[in-house]
């Protein structure tokens, strides 16, 4: 893996994976570790993660979810993911503050891709245009879907629509992520999930410690 | 006036114009004239006309407006105006019928090329993106924003955000929407909005047979 030592302070940082991989899990336990370190930190979620996003979020998690296109569902995305950077992380990263997402744009890269190919230049094309900002680093967390999936079913929700797509859809998303790192290897660092909980927070609190994510605080 | 008789028929026609102009009126009008006609009409508008776009509208104009930026609100509009083409605009021209758009995407170009010229960049390509059609004939009424506004007095609503600005921004938009049908002068037709209705009525319709809009009846 490729340490970053004397790169700036990665003080805006993701968390990617499958579904039930362990993301918000492991977004709050490196936000209390970070917190302990005496950081400032911001922990917040996409969909979502402002209060205008959130109720984008509403529109496009409950409800018939077929009632939207790919192309609309992309578009809904990005007008959440550009209230939340506009109201919520770089307010904060402008304090000097550390924000950690649980997902950000790699989740609506991966799913696209997965779903609709032919709409990932369009993904890409949107976020040029109207988000224009990468996270300085991302932790995609890596798993079995059949372990993340048994995981997943003690906790049945009405927002549960990215998990009826069943395995197969999930071992797409898993090489989706995993080739998503590869491609941004710069930013993506891989972290095996299948671990327990305690196990993967220790070797991510050590990365983003390495990156000298808490040294703002 | 140019006319293309000759041209295939107006089949997606559109209405647009300063706050108060008489688009909706002028629609319905036109929507009743052309099915005395035979013809099969939908008539719908902008933002909405769809039920996800419905709901997209309501997003956008109830609660504090303050609360989207100029850019999460174009994708918003974008947004709506993706799902009223998918669900509504195209199944109805595909079935032959006539659809006629109290307002479209001429309305966005012109509202944020007054609020926010820098973003005319932007809502074109964000245009030719996701959505990528136009009408064949758009109807800008023009007139007055003065008389506009005092017919308007009449009709508080809770979704008036955009005639908050007063009169000084209804200029702008009116020089917005002049320019605009210079620019499109293939589709557009200035109409004078400061008539009786009955009289633009007559006007409207005239032109839109002339364009044979409804000779697929
Ligand atoms: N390392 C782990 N070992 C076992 N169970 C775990 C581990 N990490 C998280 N879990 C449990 O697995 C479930 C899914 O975890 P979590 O909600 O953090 O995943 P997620 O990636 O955020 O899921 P989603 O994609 O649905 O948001 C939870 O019940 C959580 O308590
Ligand atoms: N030619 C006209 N002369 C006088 N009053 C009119 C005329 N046309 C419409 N009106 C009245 O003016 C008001 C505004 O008309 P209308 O709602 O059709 O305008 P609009 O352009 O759709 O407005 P908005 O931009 O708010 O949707 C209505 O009360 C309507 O009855
Ligand atoms: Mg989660
Ligand atoms: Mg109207």
């Amino acid at each position: 893996m490729i340490r970053r030592a004397s790169a700036r302070p990665a003080r805006f940082v993701t968390f990617e994976g499958i579904d039930g991989s362990g993301k918000s899990t492991q977004a709050r336990r490196l936000a209390e570790a970070l917190r302990a370190d005496g950081a400032h930190v911001v922990l917040t979620r996409e969909p979502g993660g402002s209060p205008g996003a959130e109720e984008i979020r509403t529109l496009l998690l409950t409800g018939d979810p077929a009632r939207w296109s790919a192309e609309t569902e992309i578009l809904l995305f990005t007008a959440a993911r550009r209230d939340h950077m506009e109201k919520t992380i770089r307010p904060a990263l402008a304090a000097g503050r550390t924000v950690i997402s649980d997902r950000f744009a790699d989740s609506t890269r991966v799913y696209q891709g997965a779903t609709r190919g032919d709409l990932r230049a369009v993904v890409d094309r949107l976020h040029e245009t109207m988000i224009g900002q990468e996270p300085d680093l991302t932790f995609v967390i890596d798993m079995d879907p059949a372990d993340a999936l048994s995981r997943g079913l003690a906790r049945r929700s009405g927002e549960d629509r990215f998990e009826e797509f069943g395995l197969g859809f999930q071992e797409t998303l898993r090489h989706g992520f995993l080739a998503l790192a590869r491609a941004h290897a710069d930013r993506c660092v891989v972290i095996d999930g299948g671990r327990p909980e305690a196990e993967v927070a220790a070797e991510v609190a050590a990365i983003a410690r390495g990156r000298r994510v808490a040294n703002d605080g």
